[in-house]
């Protein structure tokens, strides 16, 4: 028996993990590519002693920064949640912080069980770059009308088919596009950083990033406000703008029934 | 004669400068060492078509940033200052940016004349580190009592001699450690983010961060409100507390005369 250890005991652990997601090529596990995913199962095989697979709420892309992802794993290792998080935090690099540890009822699934969303994404709307931001907001150098890109962005509360904002497939097992977006905010942050902000019980894949692309397009006049209604019932991705960048998309948290 | 280069007409040209210094070790130029001097110079160099000597108001030290940095130099090629803007912020790594370009009197020097400086130090305090703020915060991880830190640097405000707060020379033309802080406060900047905030006409070498780390000591309540007018009166580094990591420091503004 390794110390410490209560063999045969499966706990439920839920973790909300930071990450700066510059150096990673996304949160999920790909062989032979550095990905957020593989540091935590890398950091969390070292405590166990053997393999962990660990399920993150949303497979957050290359590039992409999370404030609170949440991932689950089956943990069989004694040790307490507050020296997991320090443990966790020892091994991992200082651009992956674990924020909290939990013990969770066996029925807990950070995945499936997710039911609410909310991202941001973050524009420095400076006519040069503010080199402090250029790793965690796009850069739009020309005048954005904030009051239009509101009026556009309302259309996309509610429940609606956001098929025309998904680029690709979003996963083999995603069957609808159907998705509800509960709040949608644009807010000046500071001086020189815009943030939308968007609520919702599920993405699409680029979903978010679609939306901002082509708000941003409409925010410098070269679409309509009309536009975002047309676009959505179009459920045409190439009526669509751009896609945002990645580096400006934060996963903010994500909410479970009860939590 | 090279086309679009007016010779011997020389202007006075001044930049206002933002940058990461992460990667930098320093403002200052030093023979073989990456600095944002050199870099500025390099670029500047590149237009000209011969050295050029640039003068920094202010020299941060390694890993110290700036947003308002101000520099000076003669330019006697004609390129018109938009231009110029542009043809720096191409040559420059995107770490440093140019904000502002302009033509200035002759009699301008961006150091002998600044008339205050503006820093601020930012200070992440969530118990574990925000991952996005790792290179442009100090991380606090136990609990500030900011109304003592408030109470403790009202002290500073005026015209004192600040030789406590100094490490080491802070230059051979440096004749006296007297400085007149004009503006002191301790404001949160986020959920997150604590920003110290202080102008003066000057500061001594580590002055700021000398100031910030005593601060937090008093924060932490690891020394008494009363000991930041002690440690001024006595003139003395050794009296004073630890220097803050130069990553929260950012050289905010500096004004000159009419400017």
């Amino acid at each position: 028996m390794i110390p410490g250890r209560l063999p045969g005991v499966l706990r439920i652990i839920k973790l909300t993990i930071a990450y700066d997601g510059t150096a990673y090529a996304g949160w999920q596990r790909q062989t032979g590519i550095d990905t957020v995913q593989a540091r935590l199962e890398a950091a969390l095989a070292e405590i166990e002693g053997r393999a962990v697979t660990v399920h993150g709420a949303g497979r957050t892309d290359a590039g992409v920064h999370a404030w609170g992802q949440v991932a689950s794993f089956k943990l069989e290792h004694g040790i307490d949640t507050h020296s997991l998080s320090l443990a966790l935090n020892t091994k991992l690099p200082d651009d992956i912080r674990i924020r909290e540890v939990r013990t969770m009822p066996a029925s807990f699934h950070a995945r499936f069980l997710a039911r609410r969303k909310s991202y941001r994404y973050r524009i420095n709307r400076t006519p040069v770059a503010n080199p402090m931001e250029r790793r965690f907001a796009w850069h739009v150098a020309d005048a954005l009308d904030l009051g239009a890109m509101r009026e556009a962005g309302a259309v996309l509360m509610g429940q609606h088919d956001f098929a025309a904002f998904q680029t690709g497939a979003t996963d083999a097992t995603v069957r609808t596009t159907v998705r509800t977006v509960f709040d949608f905010r644009i807010d000046p942050e500071a001086d020189d950083i815009v943030v939308i902000k968007v609520v919702g019980d599920g993405f699409l894949r680029y979903m978010v990033r679609t939306i901002v692309g082509t708000l941003v397009e409409v925010g410098l006049g070269r679409r309509s406000v009309g536009d975002m209604a047309e676009i959505l019932t179009s459920r045409t991705r190439a009526r669509a703008g751009q896609t945002a960048p990645p580096h400006g998309l934060f996963l903010m948290s994500v909410d479970y029934a009860g939590a």
